[in-house]
């Protein structure tokens, strides 16, 4: 059968180390730099004529500069016949921009997939899209991977006595509610409100939080204004602890400084973006996805379901 | 009939102004900002339903970061309507990668013109193109300016008594044909060479520039590498002195340093690409294509022909 090639570009390179590994392949070669001007310059350096490509990039930041070096990859695999060039994209940059929420706003994250097909993507997978009607943005076959299994097995092996997991708004509702199927535990919102125009939020709780271990998990922390929010309410609403997750972590701007100064006691993110240097918190653990990703790879190269891999 | 609007993104913003105050009418109102994770957020802040919009973007450094711009602005300009959406892109970033000139390599202009076609651009006004083949790589209509006439113009004031005008290789050769045309001069032709391989390259000089004023022609100065090289040689083989020209000063690395220190008396470029601080020298004129992309678009937008700004 066909060849299975996975390469890395410049967001991920450990995460797509650990994927390589696992399947049992070496890394394909290639080199990405930029010349002078800032532009970048890709050199493919092992054939790959006939193979199925599988190229490991998150468009995190700096998230212009990753997705074109994306779409150059593309092309140069295109045109240096691969078979198929797979997508796999850990972390989708610009999922929050996913409608029109005001007047004249681009779709960025429409524009994102269409962008990939054009370059000559022919699948992409992908993990806990901001909205799973991203999907549907793509004419190819994506497959959507889920990192609540990852998180919730983490907390599993805590055994914490009375647990509850807290969805810090109304859209992350039913991710809560799929950690808490995997813990057995009841689950609680916070229902932030404005009263009046100009007037601040109210932290509102609904569900019962008192005495128990409060797990907030939610898809993406970036300034991690609302998870530290959330925290802080759930802990002066009587909640023993808190522990936050989350699959994406950003952690722009103000993010560590508002964690570390949190009531969280212990933040655990996945590798779908890495935390480098300036990320680095003691309060933050970091699971991996790559068994995740390098399970759905094999699967998908020999035409098996993946669907195993969503509970 | 519709209505003409001008919009600048973050490349240009002075070259747009200028532009529209040719045209007279006031820049369109949009603010082009970043989130604090980097991705760009643009807002449109007038109507422009049934409109004609231009928008000014020249892809130069930071490239990626600017085709992102460009490409997102596309994307809410047809959202919002637009009756159409007319790139004027002063310089066209990835230029010089037009072909595979080794195995694997993308062809990174090509993928540029399809991005823009597939984000809604309806037409593409561009300025000495690094290759003209490039027009070819869109299913648009593409309106190509010249920058030899602004430059030429330039010069042809200084009066100067015997001049001739040289290219810095092979490949500019039509271009310094053109200029010495309206210049009414000679050319001659840097035929650098390596006679082995790893072994310096030698500078021959095709054509007479004994005791003559040369002005030596390209269309992008990157590094200046070329440039200066053959600038010194002009003056050692008999020049009286050097001057030099472009259209697109990319003048990235060492350029400035390597201008400074060489035989060139004088750099004049053009503004399709601003200079900025980091990039100012004494030796440098810069002259605007402002008049020259105006009357364009007047033209285009009025249905007439543009074939007389080419000579
Ligand atoms: N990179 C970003 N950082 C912060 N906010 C964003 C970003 N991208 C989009 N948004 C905004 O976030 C909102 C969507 O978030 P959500 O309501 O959680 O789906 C929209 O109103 C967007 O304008
Ligand atoms: N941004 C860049 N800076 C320097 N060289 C480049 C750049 N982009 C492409 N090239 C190389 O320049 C060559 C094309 O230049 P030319 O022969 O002048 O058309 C190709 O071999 C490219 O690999």
């Amino acid at each position: 059968d066909s060849k299975l090639k996975v390469f890395s570009l410049n967001s991920n390179p450990e995460l797509a180390k650990e994927i390589a590994d696992n399947i049992g392949v070496e890394l394909g070669k290639c080199t990405v730099t930029s010349f002078s001007d800032g532009e970048i310059q890709i050199n493919i350096e092992e054939s790959i004529r006939g193979c199925d490509v599988y190229v490991v990039q998150s468009t995190c930041e700096p998230v212009n500069q990753h997705i074109m070096e994306l779409l150059i990859m593309i092309d140069a695999l295109k045109r240096a016949s691969a078979k198929s060039i797979n997508i796999v994209m850990p972390y989708y940059g610009y999922a929050r921009q996913d409608r029109k929420a005001r007047a004249r706003e681009p779709i960025t994250a429409k524009l994102i997939a269409d962008l990939l097909e054009t370059a000559g993507a022919s699948r992409v997978l992908m993990l806990d899209l901001h909205a799973p009607q991203i999907q549907g943005f793509f004419n190819l076959p994506i497959d959507h991977l889920v990192g609540v299994p990852i998180l919730s097995d983490y907390f599993e092996e805590k055994n914490f006595e009375d647990v509850v997991i807290v969805s810090p708004d109304h859209g992350g509702v039913t991710r809560a509610r799929k950690m808490a199927d995997r813990l057995k535990a009841p689950i609680a919102i916070i229902d932030k409100r404005r009263p009046r125009p100009n007037v601040a939020e109210v932290m509102n709780i609904v569900g019962n939080i008192e005495g128990k271990t409060a797990i907030l998990i939610d898809d993406i922390i970036d300034t991690a204004g609302t998870i530290t929010l959330a925290a802080n309410a759930l802990v002066e609403n009587g909640a023993k602890e808190v522990f936050a997750c989350c699959t994406h972590p950003v952690l722009s701007g103000p993010a560590i400084e508002r964690i570390d100064n949190s009531k969280i006691k212990e933040l655990v993110v996945t590798n779908t973006i890495p935390l480098g240097e300036e990320k680095s918190s003691e309060k933050i653990t970091e699971l991996s996805v790559a068994g995740l990703i390098s399970e759905a790879i094999v699967r998908v190269h020999e035409r098996q379901s993946i669907s195993i891999l969503f509970d």
